[in-house]
């Protein structure tokens, strides 16, 4: 059914050096033989997500980048930023697989039940080190597709549908019944915009431009905020007025955004309230930052009294509050909506070569809505 | 044994109109027969704190502030600034008595068993009006002081106290065993330094003078940190490798420092780890912002990983968490350690029209370390 897999195969590596200087290149590792409860799958789509681009590129300055290299085997380095250096001595000088999540077919198994069921199987597969040719790894740590599903369909199973579902569930187990998510265009968000239709929650959707306003209203979204828009905060006062949310999660962690998330959802709480109260509405108001595509400093006010909290979100420690069961629970609902509330689209699908030139790395360091890369290994 | 009460007496009012002027005066009130289980308290002491300046200046602008009225009914007017004035619309156009705390003797009681026991005693009450010559209250708003105690000595039993061992309380109940406090030079700091030295728990003190490092060094502090110092960072990680305080109470609220602390927190807690992790430790770090001594904007850099809260935190949300058991467990420790560790410092009294001096308004308004005002309404 599969063909042997090689002895050796490319894996995508990325290292800092104590000196400063990101090296990304392709090694040639050893293709394992399958431990009793692993497979060897074929990743033949893994994307490019913002969650990877931390180790991939090691903060470092992307307008520094060279290559050399061969076409085959190139080699970039770019410099770090001394003062942002310090924080990465762990990592120094160690060559590094990156990838945190993909899709590819199971060539080779164990000899457990789990094992040899996933053999010849599509699998989504999630654990690091998914921009390689070959992964051999732990059977748990494989979602099986359903039928019909192509690795390119599965590649993003895990990080932005998870990350989705979790922001949902997070909702929900901190007592709240409505939601604001940032960045709202993104794929993220679109999966985001379709789990809420679907079960029925009131979502404010916060886009930094008008044409992103309009591809969410195309997919049904009904409170769509631009925060170029003059009457920006008016606009997110009302929509959080009509929908009762009290928690955010925010992709730009950076700038005014979070305080004034903040400051909308105090005045819309305020609103119906007769009462003055000194210290604020006591209302929990709820920002959770979980990405950086704003890296300057946040800031704000401090006008919104006293029930409120800012802290970051990260899907891993959620995943360990929510138990085996949970994430079951999760996973399954991504694999059987996986062609529909969960698609991801992608715009440029590169080889691991083509991965590290610096026409691609130009773009996908630059997060930009609508611009998402899906490295195949085996194109 | 007391005298019999007037039947009108003097309470502080102040007043926000809608268009922006703030005026403060005196009011004679009628003094109220108390209900069954009510007492009528004749107000000895009662304390300016922090916590009292929102509702009593109600964000005027200080520096426009101009006295009129008789030396013994002064009226002060200030301007609210239009951009802060939003925010309390729903205060327009009320006389409010102001003051969350003080202490004084019973001098009437409803027919209650609980009232009837507190006749003649000297009390500590909470609720409000204690701006006032006489405060009718209910009796679970007051609590007894041990023989001996003057009003003075018991003015300042419920918010700095209360605060303080809430502080040490949270720290528990999150998890952690050590903790950071800001602005540690004030009563509140001071308490907490005893509490803690009594308690066994580590402390961490920022303040921002040498010599406020050298009182809090004279009441047994071991970790002070001097925030105007060029070591500050350093010798703020190393007090918290030391102490291995994860949680922090800011009485600042404004400006870097909320931030500084995450970011010396997550240096120390990568200190002894070995392996990289891409998104920070995986350590909780956690700011309460309490105050608001600087009222600039709240700026950080998010270098501290993921697992990280800022928040607001106030005393009455923690009391109704804690419930009325844990509440009476606080108040029983206060009043038996009031003339010890919850003993408080004044460095002026003043009478009720000397506290619309605007000699008076521009020390208190400015929440300066080491003066601290106490209101005697019946001097």
């Amino acid at each position: 059914m599969t063909s042997q897999p090689p002895e050796t195969a490319l894996q995508l590596r990325s290292k800092v050096s104590q000196d400063g200087t990101l090296e990304l290149s392709l090694a040639d590792v050893e293709v394992p033989q399958p431990g009793a409860d692993e497979v060897l799958v074929r990743v033949e789509a893994a994307p490019i997500n913002p969650s990877d681009l931390g180790l991939l590129l090691g903060m470092a300055d992307i307008q520094t980048a060279k290559v050399s290299g061969s076409k085959e085997r190139p080699v970039v380095t770019a410099k770090i930023p001394p003062k942002l250096l310090k924080g990465m001595a762990a990592r120094f000088d160690q060559s590094l697989p990156v990838g945190n999540e993909g899709a590819g077919v199971v060539v080779a198994a164990g000899e457990s039940d789990a094992a040899q069921a996933l053999l010849g199987k599509t699998v989504a597969i999630i654990g690091g080190a998914s921009y390689s040719q070959y992964r051999c790894i732990k059977t748990p740590m494989c979602l099986p597709l359903p039928d019909g599903t192509t690795p390119r369909e599965g590649a993003s199973c895990f990080v932005n549908p998870l990350t989705a579902l979790g922001m949902v569930e997070t909702m929900r187990n901190e007592g709240h019944t409505a939601l604001v998510h940032t960045a709202a265009a993104s794929n993220l968000g679109q999966m985001l915009v379709k789990i809420c239709l679907k079960d029925g929650i009131p979502l404010v959707n916060i886009v930094r431009k008008p044409d992103q306003q309009k591809l969410l209203e195309s997919i049904g979204a009904t409170h769509v905020c631009d925060s170029s828009s003059e009457s920006f905060l008016d606009d997110l006062t009302r929509a959080l007025v009509d929908t009762g949310a009290t928690i955010a999660f925010d992709a730009t962690g950076g700038g005014k955004l979070a305080g004034q998330i903040l400051t909308a959802m105090e005045i819309a709480a305020n609103r119906n309230s007769t009462e003055y109260n000194r210290y604020g509405s006591t209302v929990h108001k709820q920002v959770y930052i979980y990405g950086s595509l704003d890296r300057s400093p946040t800031q704000f006010t401090r006008n919104f009294g006293t029930a409120w909290s800012i802290g970051g979100w990260l899907l891993t420690p959620f995943l360990q509050k929510i138990g085996h069961e949970g994430g079951q629970r999760l996973r399954q609902r991504v694999a059987s909506e996986i062609k529909t509330t969960f698609a991801s689209h992608y715009s440029d699908e590169v080889s691991l070569p083509e991965a590290l030139s610096l026409e691609a790395i130009n773009v996908y360091a630059a997060q930009s809505t609508g611009r998402k890369f899906l490295i195949n290994p085996n194109s």
